[in-house]
């Protein structure tokens, strides 16, 4: 991934931390935000909406509010630049926010929470997306996924919740358009805006937003937060989060707070003993199987699909004059 | 309310706030945050457990974190006071916030989102309860019902999303007990941790996270970051939300922001003519049904339950001998 990101015009630094970003969904499981997105950035940045060099330009618009307007950059490394600088404000002040428009596709939004949790701080990440999720009770795609991710550090290490607002991921969807299985009949629309259970059918229409009413409005509220402090397009005016032509007007939104940390891990020790419904085996705190997943395959290997295995290394022929991917520190 | 509250030891600007926080409530037909919460908050008044005088004691940890000790004060009061301060501090700095813990229940979340949001900046509101909810794939409760209340400015007025984590209140669990209607099967659990469909069996049980694991995770980060940065208590030993006796020691976190605006009203106009599903009329944007609800009462005037109004016109008495109520300005 460094050799093909390199021989694109990614600078080193950039192309560690792009494919830090995709490895750790990969290794977490999440596999639609993992190394299968490497070719479509490497076409973004050919097509010229994807700039390989830059880092985002940074304005204080007051002393805790970053404007960071990411130049076409790839969504990691402008992520990481102004999270490096909120991350400081915030440790002066208690709290400060950074707002991004006009920057490429983040990832995984747990990776950011995660990082920040691991430094003591309080991560609220929202990020923007195309066009993919109905409004409760209507016929078509008017919202982005918008995810939401939290994370703050405990004793144990950092709690992470990193949860979408539709019911599920476009991703799951076209995995099970793959491998020829129905979906549930409350996941999608078809094109014409009705319950479907064919998946090929959803991939034209639009997926439910998670919790009916409730989750509608949170993915909303999303929505309109980052669009107005991000200064981001909304609703179906969104795009270059899934295409590889256009450039990427959504906007990510991350709010950084360093407070006190009291002791929560005897209350999430409570939580694991909780006695299990039927069907369930135990009571699970959020993050507990990626993280169990992770350290199995940094222990055993990653299991990579030949298809993806494949496009990558021939992507990184073209860097294969480039010197051996060593990490910049 | 104003009568009672005044004769139960308020400060008159402190019924004010309690008052409008109720009624602005019961006005958008939240009854369970309206006015039959006044004879509890009274009767914890007169247990000694709700400080009528208080309005908390500040203490900026940093520039823009406001650390606030309750005192045990009222929680709107409390709230209001803090709100003042960080909603001055955002607009200096472009963001701030408050964590208040030792205060009593806030009322309706929404109402102080509104606030904000009609005075042009953004809050983020979250807040802990008593544990009802439990974890998904758990028997009994171990979370609160954990509001999160998203407040910001639009062309066209305040934009408020106020949500539980739970799928439903336990008050409307308390409805359909009173009216002996069953609940749907996935709203709770009884005693014992089983689905139920009596109401009266989920009263002393748990209520389900609304949208399964998500609004679990979801729920689960509002306890956490609450209870960090509030220093509140957490799950099982949160107290004083529901009971008259104990010491109220959840806690609540306003994160205010002082951003751009953007252009919102075209979007959500679009999104309230996007066709609706079967079933449905209209795509509602959130806070309609309620802002229209509101509208008619303030015309044709507000019912209110016989009992909850004796017990109002009772409590008032002892106040009879107070100056008739005038808004302090």
């Amino acid at each position: 991934m460094i050799r093909a990101l390199v021989g694109a015009g990614v600078t080193e630094e950039g192309a560690w931390i792009q494919s830090e970003v995709l490895l750790e969904a990969e290794l977490r499981g999440l596999a639609s935000h993992g190394l299968m997105r490497l070719p479509r950035l490497i076409e973004r940045i050919a097509n010229g909406v994807a700039d390989p060099k830059v880092t985002g330009s940074h304005q204080w618009l007051r002393s805790t509010f970053l404007e960071v307007d990411g130049q076409a950059g790839l969504g990691p490394v402008v992520a990481m630049a102004a999270l490096s600088q909120v991350r400081k404000r915030a440790a002066e002040c208690g709290s400060a926010i950074a707002a991004i428009r006009n920057s490429n596709h983040l990832g995984m939004l747990g990776y950011y929470a995660e990082n920040v949790a691991e430094q003591g701080q309080t991560l609220i990440g929202l990020s923007t997306s195309e066009a993919l999720v109905h409004p409760w009770g209507g016929r078509t795609a008017m919202l982005g996924t918008n995810p939401i991710a939290i994370g703050l550090p405990t004793e144990s290490g950092a709690f992470v919740v990193d949860t979408a607002t539709s019911i599920v991921s476009m991703g799951k969807i076209h995995d099970h358009a793959q491998r020829g299985e129905p979906i549930p009949d409350h996941w999608a629309l078809d094109e014409d805006g009705n319950p479907t259970t064919d998946p090929v059918r959803a991939k034209n229409g639009s997926i439910a937003p998670f919790g009916e009413a409730k989750g509608y409005a949170l993915g909303l509220a999303i929505e309109l937060l980052v669009g107005n402090l991000a200064q981001a397009a909304l609703g179906r005016d969104v795009r270059g989060t899934l295409d590889s032509t256009e450039t990427c007007n959504k906007g990510d939104v991350f709010i950084v707070i360093d407070g006190p940390a009291g002791q929560l891990a005897p209350y999430l020790e409570q939580l694991r003993q909780t006695p299990p419904a039927d069907g369930f085996d135990a009571v699970r705190i959020p993050g507990d199987r990626s993280k169990s997943l992770r350290s199995e395959r940094m222990h055993d290997g990653l299991p990579v699909e030949d298809r993806v295995w494949a496009q990558i290394r021939q992507l990184a022929e073209v860097g294969h004059d480039q010197p051996s991917p060593r990490r910049p520190m």
